[in-house]
C-alpha cells in the first residue's frame, strides 16, 4: 500500500561486513525469518534430539521445526526412523504428544493407521479404487551422530555430514551417549531471533559479567582476550593457560579422548567445531560445586575430571560433555522476533536418581545460565527494533565465533538468494 | 522484501483437484483469509441468527461477520430489520450488547439518536445546514426463513435465495421456529480456519471413532460406506437400513412432513441440503439416554419420535430439527487459523425450564460434540502448517459432502477471482 | 499473492475532504501507522516526559516512540539530554528501567561504558586498532520548553520549534514547572489508533454525555454549541459566559499571567494551541469537589482561582496547568490499533503528600476521564473495521479542533508522500 524503500534481502546479504554484526533486518524481519526457515531449517542438518529420548521399540517423540512437524520412533529393529507428522487423508496432525509409545501410528480423525515403517495398514470406506501403497507417510532424513539426532528436511541433505560425522565420532565415543537417558530437560522461549541466541552461545565475552554460576570451574584466559592490553601479570597467566591446555590434549589424547580443536564453522556446509577443555582447578563438571554431578560415570571414563568436550555446530546447536553427564542445545526458531531454546541434561543410563545423582544439582548451572542468556537476547531484540541500530564491531580477540556463524549464515543464504 | 514465488490465488484455484483436500494456503494464508471475508462472507446469505434471539419490539442482537458489526433489531411493526452498527458521525461502533433491547438506537459518542428504521432523529450541535436525512444508519439485507435469519452484506443480494425459501419452507413449517426460545447458546472458538469447521461437518466418517455421545441414536450405515467392502451381514444391515429410511420418508410425508432428500450443495449459489432421517431404536432426538429433551413438542408434532430434520447451508451453518427441540449451528471466520462456531438450542416457547425441559440434558450431546469437533479442527489446521501437508483423497463413500462443499467454495471463488 | 486493489497513501491523502473524519485506513491500515511511525513521529518535536522526571544529575528515564528508544539523562552540569538508548557494540538496549539514576551508562552484555555525555569511555578486548571516539551514544535532539521536555528523532528538527518556545514562555512561566516534581503518574493502554485518541481530545462535544466528573467545573458554553440552535435563554447563558471569558483575560493578563487563545494547530510544522480559561462558580482546579487539590501553590500564584491554562500540541500532548496542579498527556503510538497514554500529576517540588496534597484526591478526575475517554476510543476503533464505515461530517461549532488535527495531520503526510 505504502511506498517504503526496503533494501532487498539480496543487498542486504551482499553489503554484509565481516567482523561487524548483521544488520536490523535480519533479525527483526518476518520475511527474512520466513527465508531462514526455508533456506536454512528446510536445507541443512538440524540438531533436534538425542537417541535417549526414544529408547525402546514404539517410543517416539515430535520435533517441530517452524510449521513442519516431525514424528521420531525407534521401529522395532531398534533404528530411529522420522517421518512428516501429517496424515495423508484429510492432512491432520498425527501424533500429539511430545513423547508416547506406540503400536502403530494412528490418526485419531478418520483412524487411517500407518506402521513404524509409514506404510498405511489400512483406511476405512476408501473403496475398492484406492491404493494404499501411495498413501505412506513421507520420510525425512534422520542420521545419528553418536546418539546426536539430526533431521535434514531437504530432498537432498548436504552430503558433508559425513565429514563431520567421520571427524566426530572418535570426540563422542567415549562418552557412550547411545547408553545415557535424559535425567531432566526443560524448554524456554527466549525473546529474540534465533541468530541472536546463536550469537550469544558463540562466545564468552559476556560470561564474567552474567553467568556467576557458569564461570566458577572456567579459566578467564578461555574466553579470549586483546594481548596488546595485558600486563605482566596477565600475560603470565595466559601463558600457564596455554600450556595447561596443551599439555591437557596431550595427556587426553593418549588416553584415547581426542581433544584438540577441530574448527569448520564456516567453511562446510555442515559447519562445526570441537575442543575439550580443561577445567580450573579442581572442577569436575558443570556444576555449582564444580564437583561430579553423577557418580556413575559416562562411558569408558574413569576419572570424573576429564575437562569438559564442547561440540558447536551451525546452524543450531552446542554440547558440553564431561565424564560424568552432558547438556545438549537445540534452538528451535518460533518467529523473528522468538526461539525456543531445548536443553537436555543426559546421564549414564544406570544411573539412579537421588542416589546417584540429584537432578536439582545437576540441572542448576544451565538453568540459571540459560535464563541470564534469554535476558540478554531479549537486549539484543529490542535494540535491533531501534532505527538508531547500526551493527558494530565484533572483538578481535573474544567474538571470532560469533563472526564465523555470521560468515556461515551469510553464505548459507547467499548461496542460495543471491550473488 | 524477499522474492519468495508464492502461487497466486487464481491458479490455486485452478488446479483444484476434484474429490481431494484444498490446498495448504486456503487454511493458512491471511491473503486468501481476507478473499474469502470478500468474496464469500460479504457477498452471500449468511445464516446468523434466529427470530427468537428478538422476540419482542425494540430487542436487539449483534452480529459480526469479520470487520463487519451488524445490529439486528425488531421493529415496532413485528418486523425485523438490520442495520450496519456504526454511527454516522465519528464512526463509532453504536450497540456494544451482545442483545439488548432499545427504544431508539443511539450512539454513545454524541448522542446521535436513530429510530428503528435507522432514521437519524437527532443530532446536536450540527448547525442550520447540516441534513439528518442523509445520515442515517445503513441498511443490511435481512431475511427470514421460518424463522431462521440470514443476512447479505452485498448491495445485490443472491437471487436464489427465493429457491431455497421455497423449497425450505414446507420442510421447515411444521417445526415452528418462530414459536421458539433461545434455551440455550454457546459461542466457543475453534483453532482453525473456517473451511475446516465446514468440512468437518460435512461428513460423520469420523464419528464413530470420536462422538460417543452423538451416535448413541444414530444408525451407522447413514455415515456411508463402501458398499464392496461389506460382509454379508453388513449387506443386509445397509439393505435393512435403507429400507427403513424410504419406510419412514413415506409415512412422515403423508403425515405432512416433508422428509425426502433435497440436495443443491454445489449447483446453487446459496447452496444447501435437508433431509429428515430416522433414529435409531426408540431414539426420539439428540439427547444422552436418546429421549425428548423437552416435554412440550415444537410446532405441529404430537409423537416425540418424529426422526430428525438436518438442513446444512453453504458457506456456514448446520441445523438439526427435532420434535422436541432444534439445534442451529452458525460459523463466524475470525482469521485465517480460527473460527467462531455458535450454537442455540430452541424449545417450545412456552416450554418451562425445569419443568419441561432441563438444560444440562438439552445441550450435552452438543457440547460434548462440538468440543470434539473443536479438537479435530484443530489437527487438521496445524497438519496445514507443515510443507508437507499435501491434499488427500476424500472417501467417496462417506465424504462426498465434504467434496461438495469444496466445490461450492471453489466455484464461487473462481468466479469472484479467475477464468 | 491476492491482486485486492487499495487505495495508495497518496490517493487517501488527496482525497481527503475537509471537516469530515479521515477515511478507515488511517485508523486500521499497519502501512500507515508505519508511515505515521516514519513521518509524523519520526521527524517532528514529540512531548515525551518533564523535567521533574529526571530532577538530579545522573536521573535518567527511558522513553520509547515506537522502536525507537531514547534515554533522557540529566548531566552533571544539570543540562537534560537525550541519547538513543541501544549500545554501538551489539546493538543491546542499554537502560532497561524506566527511571533509574546511574554514574555512567553501563552495557549489561559486555560492559562497554558511556559517560553523561555519551562518550564511550571503556570497552574491553576491543584491541589496538578500536576507536572509542568513534562509538559514542547517538544524540537525540531535545528541547524544555520550561520544565516541558519534546524530542525530535530527525536530524533537522523542524525550526519552528523556537517559534512556539518564544510564544508559549510567557504563559508557562508563571507555572515554573522546573521546580515540580511528579506525584503521580499513569499509563494506560487505548484500544485505538493514536489519531482517534487525539481527535478524542481535541473536542468537548462528548464531555456532557460522558464526562460526569470532568465537567463538574466546566462552562458548558465552553465546548462549543450551534448558536441559531438556542433558544433565548440559551442565548444569554453564551453571551454572559463570552464576557465572563473576556473580562478574566484581561485580569489576568494585568497581574502577568497571558491567558489569550494563540491558535497555530494547522499553520505550523509545530503546531500548538492555548489558553487560559475560567472555571465555573467557586472552582479552583480538575478536582471532585472543585477545590485545589495541593495547598502549596504552582510559581508565581496567590489564589487558587486562577482558571486553567490549556495547551495542546501536535501531533502527541495536551496539559492542563492550574494554579495548584498541572496535569501532562503524552501519547505514544503502538500499533494501528493501540496507543499508549502516559499522564503526570504535577505539584510544587516542595509539597507534603498527606500534607499539602493527596494523590488519590489530585489524580481521580483525570483517571476516571481517561478512562471514559480509552472505551469511546475503542468504540471508534471497531466501528472504523468495517468495511460499512464512511467519514462523517465534524460539527464546525464544537469540533473545529478535531477538523485542524485532520488538516495538520493530512498536511504533514502530504508533505512528505505526495502532491
Amino acid at each position: 500500500m505504502l511506498d517504503v524503500t526496503q533494501t532487498p534481502l539480496k543487498a542486504l546479504l551482499k553489503r554484509r561486513r565481516p567482523g561487524y554484526c548483521l544488520e536490523a533486518p535480519f533479525y527483526t524481519s518476518p520475511e527474512i525469518f520466513a527465508a531462514d526457515m526455508e533456506t536454512i531449517f528446510q536445507r541443512h542438518w538440524i540438531f533436534v534430539a538425542v537417541e535417549a529420548d526414544v529408547p525402546e521399540p514404539g517410543d517416539s517423540t515430535v520435533v517441530d521445526i517452524g510449521g513442519t512437524s516431525v514424528v521420531i520412533v525407534r521401529d522395532d529393529d531398534m533404528n530411529v526412523v522420522a517421518f512428516h507428522n501429517v496424515c495423508r487423508h484429510r492432512g491432520a496432525r498425527l501424533v500429539h504428544d511430545y513423547k508416547t509409545s506406540v503400536g502403530n501410528l494412528v490418526c485419531r480423525y478418520h483412524a487411517w493407521t500407518y506402521g513404524l515403517d509409514g506404510q498405511l495398514l489400512y483406511a476405512e470406506h476408501m473403496g475398492d479404487h484406492f491404493d494404499t501403497a501411495c498413501h505412506g507417510l513421507k520420510k525425512v532424513h534422520i542420521r545419528s551422530l553418536e546418539g546426536l539426532l539430526f533431521l535434514c528436511l531437504a530432498d537432498e541433505p548436504p552430503a558433508d555430514f559425513d565429514v563431520m560425522a567421520d571427524l566426530m565420532t572418535p570426540y563422542l565415543a567415549p562418552h557412550d551417549l547411545r547408553n545415557t537417558k535424559v535425567a531432566f530437560e526443560m524448554d524456554i522461549i527466549e525473546p529474540g531471533n534465533w541468530k541472536l541466541t546463536m550469537e550469544n552461545n558463540r562466545e564468552c565475552y559476556h560470561c564474567a559479567g552474567n553467568h556467576p554460576e557458569l564461570t566458577v570451574p572456567l579459566f578467564a584466559e578461555g574466553f579470549g582476550f586483546a594481548p596488546e592490553q595485558l600486563d605482566e601479570a596477565g600475560r603470565q597467566q595466559a601463558e600457564r593457560y596455554a600450556c595447561l591446555v596443551n599439555d591437557n590434549h596431550g595427556a587426553w589424547e593418549a588416553s584415547g579422548f581426542p581433544s584438540r580443536c577441530l574448527e569448520h564453522l564456516d567453511d562446510m556446509v555442515t559447519g562445526f567445531r570441537t575442543e575439550r577443555l580443561p577445567l580450573d582447578g579442581d572442577a569436575e563438571s558443570h556444576t555449582l560445586d564444580t564437583k561430579a554431578a553423577c557418580r556413575k560415570l559416562l562411558g569408558r571414563f574413569n576419572d570424573p575430571k576429564s575437562g569438559a568436550l564442547h561440540f558447536w555446530t551451525q546452524p543450531n546447536s552446542w554440547h558440553h560433555f564431561m565424564a560424568d553427564h552432558a547438556v545438549t542445545f537445540a534452538v528451535f526458531p518460533i518467529d523473528a522476533e522468538h526461539s525456543l531454546l531445548r536443553t537436555k541434561w543426559l546421564v549414564h543410563k544406570d544411573a539412579v536418581e537421588g542416589v546417584d545423582y540429584d537432578v536439582e544439582n545437576l540441572k542448576a548451572v544451565w538453568v540459571a545460565t540459560n535464563d541470564q542468556d534469554s535476558t540478554l537476547v531479549g537486549y539484543c531484540q529490542t535494540g535491533a527494533r531501534s532505527p538508531a541500530y547500526e551493527p558494530g564491531p565484533y572483538s578481535p580477540h573474544t567474538e571470532m565465533l560469533v563472526d564465523k556463524f555470521c560468515n556461515w549464515y551469510v553464505g548459507r543464504m547467499t548461496d542460495a538468494h543471491g550473488a
